[in-house]
């Protein structure tokens, strides 16, 4: 582990004074007699410990926030994990400062090294890629660290996450299920390791069926806009090579296919069913309700909260790593949901058979 | 003008040295002589300095954030906001720092305190109600503070905002302009200022019109939840009684009112049409498209974000504080879209007329 930064325990120790004795030396030196100040002053230096910003702690007590960082504050699934992160940090009497990396990693590496200066009692961070280096210099720092949202085994950080590859998997295979052949993956970009695993749990499940195939269109964003544009590609495909079913990498995607195919004349489930992923508010909200892979959002942020306090609490240095995977869950709706050949309230019967479906793949 | 707190140049001059000097007798004592020392010192207590935080930030040269506070951080008018102010601050090099007060004024309050502990150059601030008090404590530590989406003319700071009775008034024109009489308000809660001014503009537009009337139905919060609640209330209305339109006062509603209203069985908008407000990306890509009231969020956000740099900036006390108030627009979609009697692609014959109407209000 990373050697812990001085604290002010320790220059008091060394000083062989009270830890109140520090903080009159560094606000009300008057109240203090210069022998001691001096000896307290020399403890500072030679323990090379950050004398202001600690003075500030010592003042203020200690911090009051948990810094957490996000990839994309505009989409709802970081705003619920967000929530969720909030009750628990607000139960521990704590605010939660927020920082949007908005998908650029120097937006990141900004928003971590201002919470750093900012002695923050821990950091939150949905990263957007690799992060090893940064990590450690917050664990030097004192400041511990939970990813969310992404596997962490290989950081030396406590995680949360999602198992993005079963839910990619349950997303395709409830498609397929339902008789689709030809299925389209939208999503990107692929820097982004949920997009990946996304993607290929689709590969996986469109592989354990013979005559299903995966066409994969990719974005290079993970907004609504992104999908409108790709829903404009499918529509274009001539109807024989058309997918009947597409499968988002996420909800806004999902949102703008459902858009941008309704815009052109298509109809969702009939002509193109869509699944999407998050399952956040607007995606039942639709006016066609979308079907999604569900992710526990809130209960990501809380649990990743939790891991965080266990952390900063840990004064014996019995703290050990976790890493917590959750399953996710396939919401079906309207979106998707009639089964081939069926009559559905609301939508009517499917033109599109296991037959169609089997000419559309020629 | 609140006092602006005293400076490490105050400091310097008082005592007669150099800044550097100052900054040496705080982090690197020994380099400095003991008289010169005391002198400093001398001056800090005198000027009632906060040696601490003035200490930190010579350190770190200056903070490098600003705050931002907004009321629902779910809410993507107000992601929008953030997003042209972070692009503003980072054009100057910054980082936006965001705190979400989740319409409770202890957050708010929480998350202004932290700000001010930290000492970021300037606040943002999407304010819950009364902020009077805490300005000024912000204005004493020489934090600017810039409203955002209320109008600030009777609060000694900068503001930018929308003309939200102006917005209530287009909305309810338009409803009333395409032959509807009995239209619902849907908003809460009365405490927030925009809903007041929102539904007040619908009231004129009403009243402008002998036949017209407004039913008011209040919710608690501005969120999807409550609209699919009040469309639930609105749909178990006996139809002579039903509201024919309904103006919601945020985008979030009028998602959750097209929703519920589509879960009840009613068309949107050929029973019931519906008009939002604030225009956010998912009111364009409901599947229904939903008319809105267009507030300019990221301009709104890049504006206050000039307005607050513009006071930072200003050295010599010449800055005078502006209200800048823009005009919202309305955009008119499908939910609203069928003039009475006409014929859409996707939206059969509208079934209610004037006549129709006039029979509601019985």
């Amino acid at each position: 582990m990373a050697r812990r930064q001085a604290s002010v325990k320790d220059v008091a120790a060394l000083a062989g004074v009270s830890m109140g004795t520090v903080s009159n030396v560094l606000n009300s030196p008057d109240k203090v007699s210069e022998p001691t100040r001096l000896r307290v002053e020399d403890a500072i230096r030679k323990l090379g410990w950050s004398r202001n910003e600690s003075a500030r702690q010592l003042r203020a007590g200690v911090s009051h926030s948990i810094g957490m960082v996000v990839m994309d504050i505009a989409n709802p699934f970081f705003t619920d994990v967000i929530s969720g992160a909030e009750r628990a940090v607000e139960e521990r009497g704590l605010s939660v400062q927020l920082g949007n990396s908005g998908g650029r990693v120097d937006r990141e590496r900004a928003q971590l090294r201002l919470f750093e200066e900012q002695r923050v009692r821990g950091v939150l961070l949905a990263p957007i890629e690799g992060v090893a280096d940064y990590l450690l210099q917050l664990h030097r720092r004192g400041i511990p660290v939970v990813i969310v949202d992404r596997a962490g085994d290989d950081l030396d950080c406590c995680s949360v996450s999602v198992d993005d590859l079963e839910g990619g998997r349950l997303a395709v295979d409830h498609l397929v299920g339902t008789g689709h052949r030809r299925i389209a993956f939208v999503g990107g970009p692929g820097s982004v390791k949920q997009v990946r695993d996304r993607r290929l749990g689709a590969e996986l499940a469109v592989g354990a069926v013979p005559d299903a195939e995966l066409v994969v269109v990719p974005t290079t964003r993970l907004e609504v806009g992104a999908g409108v544009a790709a829903a404009e590609q499918i529509a274009a495909t001539p109807v024989a090579e058309r997918p009947t079913a597409v499968f988002a990498a996420n909800d806004l995607l999902a949102l703008g296919l459902l858009q941008g195919l309704i815009t052109s004349g298509l109809r969702v489930p009939d002509d193109v069913a869509i699944v999407g992923y998050d399952d956040i508010s607007f995606a039942e909200a639709a006016a066609i309700p979308l079907s999604s892979v569900r992710q526990p959002r809130e209960t990501l942020g809380e649990r990743a909260a939790a891991l965080l306090f266990s952390e900063i609490a840990d004064d014996e240095g019995e703290h050990r790593h976790e890493h917590v995977r959750f399953s996710p869950e396939l919401v079906v709706r309207r979106s998707s949901a009639a089964p081939v050949g069926t009559h559905r309230r609301g939508g009517p019967e499917r033109r599109t058979g296991p037959t169609a479906r089997g000419r559309a793949r020629s």
